[in-house]
């Protein structure tokens, strides 16, 4: 699908066909595309609950503000941010190092300096922490938002739901932050969408202080 | 251009050519499509100082790791996330609010459940404040980077500088978090990119606790 059809044609729809389920294939196929995205140090701190069982959407539901499309969207993936990934030992962080050493992009002699770098930018406040895993996880959710337009599905990024009571339902440890819920499915074809949203302008959204 | 092209085919690239300058209707394009991302309740807490001028440009490479891409690159977009765009009395949120009001996604008595749902999802603590804005700017800022593919541009997201300093030399308010730079423009063709660095698998990305 052309990108410009893509990007425009994405809309975050309230409406699933609970009857139309999602294949393995094609939900995997969708997230690798969008494991594409870049990230700090290639870190890719972000990671995914897949949540496709009925009772499990119906518990998730009632945290979610007991939005309907929770449980009618065939998959709700729990997106998360590891605001641990820039951290020495991390087995992401590990495996990057080694591969930048093999390619030449680092030296051996520089993992001190890529330590240091790694806790300045991404380490030393909460702002910063929540900044590099929110960002990058970000990069990655935008993407599965478009893969899944280019495949045919429908998604729906969701803020409104518990964040506390969420983290609790699925046992996700602290060093995760989650941005958000993605409802995954097809667009239930007799409901209607309202109008896109309006934008900010090119001349809106460029500033000067 | 094909989707899975502009999304496998975007790379970080660290040569620009400094000859080939991005005309300002192609980055208007640029970024006018990126701005189809989605945000919470459509807040759009997104802005860009762009960076053309060579002085600037040099100014900001002192800042920023001593890279000189940020000076060959022929636009430098410093990438700003508003943690203010969910207060009431923001202009954006004003027109929002009008606008779903006209749209009957919301009627005008639920102002103040409007007000408090801001308030406890993107207001009541930094982590949440931060997460806010840099979500929804992230998500604008990957589609930045895949619209300027699909329109033949190269780019580079940076998150090597100095976060204060840069605040500084661009006098940014506090309200805003600086998510990143994006270095945009057009691979240097006698310079040869590295293989693509290894991505999470499927298996990797998707977890259980």
């Amino acid at each position: 699908m052309d990108f410009k059809d893509v990007i425009t044609g994405r809309r975050s729809v309230n409406f699933f066909d609970p009857q139309k389920p999602v294949s393995d294939d094609l939900l995997k196929e969708m997230v690798e595309l969008a494991a594409l995205a870049p990230s700090s140090f290639n870190l890719q701190p972000w990671s995914l609950v897949v949540v496709k069982d009925a009772e499990r959407k119906k518990s998730l539901q009632k945290l979610a503000w007991d939005q309907p499309k929770v449980s009618e969207a065939p998959v709700i993936l729990v997106v998360l941010a590891d605001r641990s990934a820039w951290r020495p030992g991390h087995p992401v962080l590990e495996h990057n190092f080694e591969e930048m050493v093999a390619y030449g992009r680092l030296t051996a002699d520089q993992r001190q300096w890529f330590e240091e770098a790694c806790m300045s930018l991404y380490g030393e406040s909460i702002e910063k922490q929540q900044a590099f895993a929110v960002k990058n996880t970000a990069f990655f959710a935008m993407a599965l938002m478009l893969a899944a337009k280019h495949l045919g599905l429908d998604t729906h990024p969701m803020d409104g739901f518990d964040h506390q009571a969420v983290r609790k339902l699925f046992n996700v440890p602290d060093q995760y932050w989650i941005p958000l819920l993605l409802a995954v499915g097809y667009f239930k074809s007799d409901e209607k969408l309202l109008p896109p949203k309006w934008r900010k302008s090119f001349e809106q959204i460029v500033v000067e202080f």
